[in-house]
């Protein structure tokens, strides 16, 4: 077989994959929506999953198909076999990153909460996307604020020398340069939170 | 704090949780339709993406919502990390089930292409799921046919010894037990492969 007979076999099997596969537009069309990656990042208790709540439940009452991807929730499964060592870290926010990429490409609207503590774990995730399908979103909580909610008692553990490797604590949280979307949550109701995200994308919309 | 009021706490952030969460029926109602997962096994070459391939196209024009995780570009990108040794494929199928479990609760339909090898991997992917929502479809194709189709010349370069954990050469391909669905495409055209899957599911869903 010669290079160039090679070459065609490749051209046909593309095109005969072209016409057997449903693709990432007719997916996305029979949605009706143009599916994106809205990425929450913030330290601990920042509230990051409570505004992706809510901007997931006003989406889902217009009408779109939605799915938010919980760190908690992919700790328990995808990761499962990682701690939270940097190394660790950064392969979690990669798994998570790609599996958000398999969504996207699936029609869906991509919601993320994840800590994500190191800008190049974001510029990671960032870079696997369109730059107009990914919002970073910076939920930005003071960390004496997040440190008095402490809902699943991460900083009191923490001060007690009882865990290690918390963002904010004993291991860095890089504040995001230039978040699509920044968040004050100390000056805003959780409400008005997920309004500023839906605003950001209705604006990119150019709804 | 007591104990009492500790549990009060958790309760009540529950409640909080559950009114603010979309939920798993809440997304499938909005997809109108039954998530699943169609779970195609088989040696390389035996024709596992050709016929989900054709599944998912009947699916989408029936109006459906599906994805199609095909080992190929799972590997390029989630499993990048990731060779053929016995416990990189279990790592692999491990993930691809797990990833294929986040998108049944986002409301898809998922059609999974892989050769799992293994009874124990597919059982643990099994597992995740509800018993009515997981088929295994066994792609059976002989061996000898596999080979001369070779598509990608796995099988060629497995023969000169330049590729090895090949399954159904140097590596074992256990043959599933009961599977929902059982097609020889030796004796089945693609279109007919891919119509006993179709029956298949709707006879499940009392179609």
């Amino acid at each position: 077989m010669t290079q160039h007979d090679d070459q065609m076999t490749r051209l046909q099997r593309l095109h005969a994959e072209t016409i057997l596969s449903v693709d990432s537009a007719a997916r996305a069309d029979l949605m009706q929506q143009a599916p994106c990656v809205l990425w929450f990042t913030g330290i601990s208790a920042a509230g990051k999953s409570t505004v992706a709540n809510l901007v997931d439940r006003e989406l889902h009452r217009r009408g779109h198909h939605t799915y938010l991807l919980d760190g908690d929730k992919v700790r328990h499964g995808l990761s499962r076999d990682l701690g939270f060592t940097d190394t660790d870290r950064t392969e979690n926010i990669r798994r998570v990153a790609e599996v958000a990429k398999l969504m996207l490409d699936s029609g869906l609207i991509v919601l993320v909460a994840l800590i994500s503590p190191f800008r190049s774990g974001r510029e990671m995730a960032r870079s696997l996307f369109e730059p107009s399908q990914f919002f970073e979103i910076h939920v930005d909580t003071p960390l004496e604020v997040a440190q008095q909610r402490d809902p699943k008692g991460l900083y009191r553990q923490a001060n007690r020398g009882e865990l290690h490797n918390v963002s904010g604590m004993d291991s860095p949280y890089e504040i995001p340069e230039s978040p699509e979307v920044h968040i004050v949550t100390t000056e805003l109701s959780r409400d008005e939170c997920a309004q500023r995200v839906l605003d950001a994308l209705d604006a990119a919309r150019g709804a």
